[in-house]
């Protein structure tokens, strides 16, 4: 793995224009996520270890999406799309003045490439390669262009699979196409590829013949397969997504957490686990979930955007939404959704409850199908419950409402007013019993 | 793959007798689902496209439920089963008067085979063989019967392995069991199958030798592997499960909708998912499930008979039952059920909710904890609520109930009178807050 | 697989003093659990089978927890830990007077060893060999230490794969780790192993050199790879959970269960299930569970310590926990959670609902919604509901407190005390209208 830091600036493009039509979606390609963002989003966050200069993000047509996903980044407009090399073109404009050392060119929808990869590509253009190429060699290399490389390991020329000579085709090392190229040659070189081909596009491969015609060299650095890995179906991308889960599971793991069945557990780009946290099959991670030491989420867990510390034990069926916090030691059990709302330690809330834009003090229990009832049809409210609560089973707190430290709340109680600390509040009717009432209703419905 | 239209008549007669013991079940094996459906369901489905003349299948001595999952077509019975040549000459009375065309012999419990192999042995019967009989190539030959075949590929004769010498031994083709009969030869040629051998059975294989030994020529159609699949055991039932399942995820992602991790979304023979669809992981789709566009289905949802209209949420955790109808861009939440029951545009049932027998006008919003009482114990009953309506949490609706238009119910209410448009419906006990009653409650337990 | 009954008595020394520092977690590796018990009780069930006389755990610095689990074995502590010859040697106290027969020694993170392989090692070494080894042929056999047999196959020496000469490296078999040693000669053996080496440890591998030297015979017996695998990290850990799964699913379908798809079943090492049970996707066991014929599990069920009766239909979204029993015909349904509760024969519980220290007379309904209240901040408390019994929706139950037979609860109440048989109890507030105020309240709001 290369850790190699160039000594000149680095400027990266980022091909982004294309429709994705095999993708059959109104969403651009680039923006269909992985592991809980969107594709062009891992690459540029490889992109940006490299500290670059500039980043660049060409689009198409309908690029507002792509370009409100990739900003800050600069963005230019490649319409309509007349080829790889026209792509680049389109970008110089947003690279005027970079003019000397690397320019990255980039697939935004091939986002596994490694920091590593362009790191070595990098330094192989600082060691005076005009251009250097990524190869690699796949199992099956049949449909991708060959890199003809000189007796020096040289890259003489590119080839394209159609146009292959037998012994071309015999190659194994295959286009991966990225490209790392010379910013003081890039628009000498760009200017000498033509659009004398079949679909009457400039292809970015060209610039290899140029570069050598004009006597400058040209390099390859092999990457592994899955480096170049290009997404264009529905299945490509729950192919990509699989790997991203992988390689996030073994993270987790290697950093001491038990996932009973891997394979279930499917975590965000963001998700940080801490050391003996235990995570049950079938759990979903999104975006934003922190979980401190020896947390145990159990199985059919779903979190998102929430916090949950040491201690705690999370699920069955648990639901935790966005600004859901769960103290050390609190219990959030099966079919509970937290919302906005917070458990202090040792809180539980463990059946059939709604907590939304509440906050729940330490060591209170918060009975079975309790609701907060936090909006009214317009806006939210708050549930502010105290230390040492006792919320009876059933009952439903009509927000904006407190109730104070050490009070209870009955079971079946609707509570709307404020509950005075240590208080007992009864909010439900009066049982009335009616003998003999269920067989009489027996009897007439069983006529 | 062969799309050729059958010139003559064609019949087909299906195996299904077997008692499938090593199932251990009570369930007759062809009745194991696969994908939502009895497997022999499956391959009516692939017959069906033929558009036979008839279709008999052969049932055993406990055949009424076979028989009632293969109506309306005919069924014979086999009692005792004395092999697969015997099960034919059962089906005999049932093809009374068809001796012209084609008939074809399957098995109940193979369900993959496809249209195009059962087209392509139509096609080599037309083509002047009296019988065709499909052939595989399995990666394990061992302990498969071989297709002998002569030097023009015309089938010679089927060795079981047992009797096989070494060199038909290292025949690669093997005997997939379906054949392709001259009607107008069956009962001559079946007439000619004996039983003399160690089990006392009537072998179908045998007529071959029978057919050649009248000077017919007989063919082979070769077909993959997987089309041959018999199902014997629960091991096998779950791996013909899975392909079943592979190849329906591979059509909903190539029809443009997103399975995050498809391995873990069970889809049913006939569920419709339109484009831009995504669904998260872990769903179970039961038969009868139609997606419109831009729905977002999220994780651990379970959908059966219901209708899901463009752009609606649903889930995570949320059960569909049969009648479940969610209108454009209404939203259903965590742990909510509805059961025939339908929402209009824009309405929302987020959180612990049952929806039964019930309908909700568009833009209404179900509070959490809402539950319809539709059962009183003897007859189910709806539950009317209207066009923007707000239904406080925690509520109770004892059907037959109404909520008028723009109405709204207070949060913890158990509504049993129909609410007027408009009104504000309020049904829940008065809040008594007992001083320090909490604790004096606590004092008196701790001691 | 052999099953040789041992003439002699057998000790076993199981060594399971290591840190597990690669786990990264503070419980002791044995401890890991697999399949729903600590990996160590995996080995020890396997071990207790050969009934031995006595049964010693070597234990570590932390051993505590280790003791507890392996009751009511002996422990032996081994502190410092230096080295496997070592920790055999830590265990002698605990063999004291054992010295006739024959001593196992195996890795309390070597789950898998299984009884047949232990029994042809008793087997070889009652046939005369000191010291049996067991040995394995892995695909990659590149890191381990090599058998070096003579042509005899008998064992000459093990060979650390370091010092190992390019000939003895081309040896595919590898050793397992695991022996008997013949009592009357384990002091004498283990007396004679040093500690002259780079770690300065007391390695067992030696204890083969010390027995030849003395003029005995060591013997090999092979093993399948599974069954010397190791658990060093997390990763293995969860690599070991499959294997034991699979062989778990495997048994459940071969005794006539149906699992849709078994990859995502996850059961315990003591589950039980029955003829005809069906299982859905995404479902977990639990230890203690046990499910009668024809049950059906449907999708996302949980289920621990709960008995189900024949005929029960259970999920989906179900969880019974410790002491859920669920009766003949039974049903538990969507979002219901059953504690330390029974429902009697054809009872029914289908939605949103808990059940706490209760019990449901056979044809109860319990409406969905319906919470027992059973926890009042200090202690649980009992609902007994009687047979025929109706709750309406929405109910709390607030225990203790029983309902008696052919009684009805209206939907909505909250019950506090007891409901005779066959009366009718309504206990919820009374319905009021307030015309128009719906409208009033969302002018109000909507300025």
């Amino acid at each position: 793995m290369s850790d190699y830091q160039p000594s000149q600036p680095v400027a990266a493009v980022i091909l982004a224009a294309g429709k994705g039509t095999r993708m059959k979606s109104d969403l651009p390609k680039v923006l269909h996520p992985i592991a809980g963002r969107p594709m062009i989003r891992h690459l540029l966050a490889t992109v940006e270890a490299l500290e670059p200069a500039r980043i660049v993000v060409v689009t198409g047509r309908e690029g507002e999406a792509v370009a409100k996903a990739v900003a800050p980044h600069a963005t230019a407009l490649q319409d309509p799309p007349l080829g790889t090399g026209h792509a680049v073109m389109a970008a110089l404009p947003a690279l005027d003045g970079f003019d000397q050392g690397t320019v990255l060119t980039l697939a935004g929808g091939d986002p596994f490439v490694s920091e590593a990869t362009l790191r070595a590509m990098l330094a192989k253009r600082e060691a005076g390669a005009a251009v250097v190429v990524v190869g690699f060699r796949p199992a099956d290399p049949a449909r991708y262009g060959r890199l003809v490389t000189d007796t020096a390991g040289g890259l003489e020329r590119i080839v394209e699979f159609a146009e292959a000579s037998p012994k071309e085709r015999a190659i194994s090392l295959c286009n991966g196409g990225y490209m790392a190229i010379d910013a003081a040659l890039l628009r000498t070189l760009l200017g000498a590829i033509g659009n004398d081909n079949a679909k009457g596009e400039y292809y970015l491969t060209d610039i290899i013949a140029a570069a050598r015609a004009r006597g400058h060299a040209c390099a390859v650095v092999e990457c592994p397969e899955t480096e170049v890995m290009g997404i264009d179906t529905r299945m490509d991308l729950a192919a990509a997504e699989k790997i991203a889960q992988q390689a996030l599971r073994r993270r987790a793991m290697e950093n001491g957490a038990t996932l009973a069945d891997p394979d279930s557990v499917h975590l965000c780009w963001d998700t940080k686990l801490g050391r003996d946290v235990t995570i049950g099959p079938f759990c979903v991670f999104g975006p934003g979930v922190e979980v401190a030491d020896r947390v145990e989420i159990r199985a059919f867990s779903h979190l998102e955007g929430a916090r949950v510390e040491s201690g705690a034990v999370v699920g069955p069926y648990a639901r935790l939404r966005p600004g859901a916090v769960i103290g050390p030691d609190a219990h959030v059990g099966n079919f509970v959704e937290v919302k906005n709302a917070s458990l202090g330690k040792g809180a539980k809330a463990n059946h059939l409850t709604y907590l939304g834009d509440a906050s729940v003090g330490a060591g209170s229990n918060i009975g079975a199908g309790t609701i907060t009832c936090n909006y009214d049809g317009f806006a939210k409210h708050r549930t502010e419950i105290g230390e040492g609560v006792f919320i009876g089973s059933n009952s439903a707190l009509v927000a904006p409402v407190s109730v104070g430290d050490g009070a209870m709340v009955a079971a079946g109680s609707t509570i709307t007013k404020d509950v005075p600390a240590d208080a007992l509040s009864v909010a439900r009717g009066k049982q009335t019993d009616l003998a003999g009432a269920a067989k009489r209703f027996r009897d007439k419905r069983k006529k």
